[in-house]
């Protein structure tokens, strides 16, 4: 049995999802196990993981509609607004969405489905740099 | 240490939580492993999985009632339709829930407790066969 | 490889986020393994767990002032209301927030970002000993 671990920095600007499919099955699909577990993490609290359809940008789009819609900056509900009117709406958006995603690894690939891709949520509308943790167990 | 992978189809038949406890308890707890790990991962983006109360089923009929307004389908919100007025809500509602669920084996035993079921939540209307990628690590 | 798993205790006085990073790191960081993947889990479909920060204490504040707002107690679209007006709110908050976390264990610590926090997230307004599974793979 063995274990992989890799850091992930993603460059955002601005509040969308990035797709992160590419990185991550990049380095789990290169290291030539055959059956595992990755662990993707997200070392932040204003910015998430989210597997969803990577097929039609719309979805992306729509996807974004919805959680400014559920979440709106500037609500007036909100005390904790040091960092802006999108602060405390970006903690919440990560608490309602996944800090830590855990995928199988089948055959020596990840096992996603045929429309499913990985995605970092930037929930800030200024541009970071976020760090990811890949893990892979296996062998 | 052993690692054992297993897939499971479900036939679903329209929107509901469908419990699938018994297949994911049936296969972790039969391997005559003692501690491990197991992950329970779905490959699509229109269904989620979710670990809540199985003993009154009322929990399951609100649980719906509830993503149902959250999430009301045909919300002139999404430009994203081209399955339908179900098909942009099953993408939210599975981002909102979850699509890998992480279970401790303890004892032989996958460490559910006593009230908690693991659910396959059917977010479309239509019948599908959805796919569950079950890997148990452990000893 | 090796595998510890650990159950933990959280007494609950309210409906109330409880940090209990300190419990977590300072299980996984002492077992003295360099590299691992940590597993959180909890046995409760009235409690749930989360990550965010845990630097100012006006976002648990605001979260559950969102989360209050978002899923009413006393709802009258819900019919399981046997435990009480926060007994199935208990349950779509836990259905919305997580069940089991994953953090990877990097050169012997959990690789929490600098403003994460581990939490128990108490839905109920009762107090209740809340049961916390913890298991490490790793070496």
């Amino acid at each position: 049995m063995q274990q992989h671990t890799q850091t992930i920095q993603v460059k955002s600007h601005g509040r969308q999802l990035y797709d992160i499919t590419p990185q991550v099955l990049g380095w789990a699909n290169s290291l030539g196990l055959t059956t595992g577990l990755i662990t993707v993490y997200i070392q932040h609290t204003s910015a998430s993981l989210l597997i969803n359809e990577n097929y039609d940008h719309d979805v992306l789009v729509d996807m974004e509609a919805f959680f400014k819609r559920l979440v709106p900056d500037g609500d007036p509900l909100f005390i904790h607004t040091v960092e802006g009117p999108d602060d405390m709406p970006a903690h919440v958006r990560t608490a309602l969405t996944q800090t830590s995603l855990s995928i199988p690894l089948i055959d020596g690939k990840a096992a996603l489905g045929q429309w499913q891709g990985i995605f970092l949520y930037e929930h800030r509308h200024v541009a970071s740099a976020r760090r990811v943790i890949l893990h892979l167990i296996g062998e």
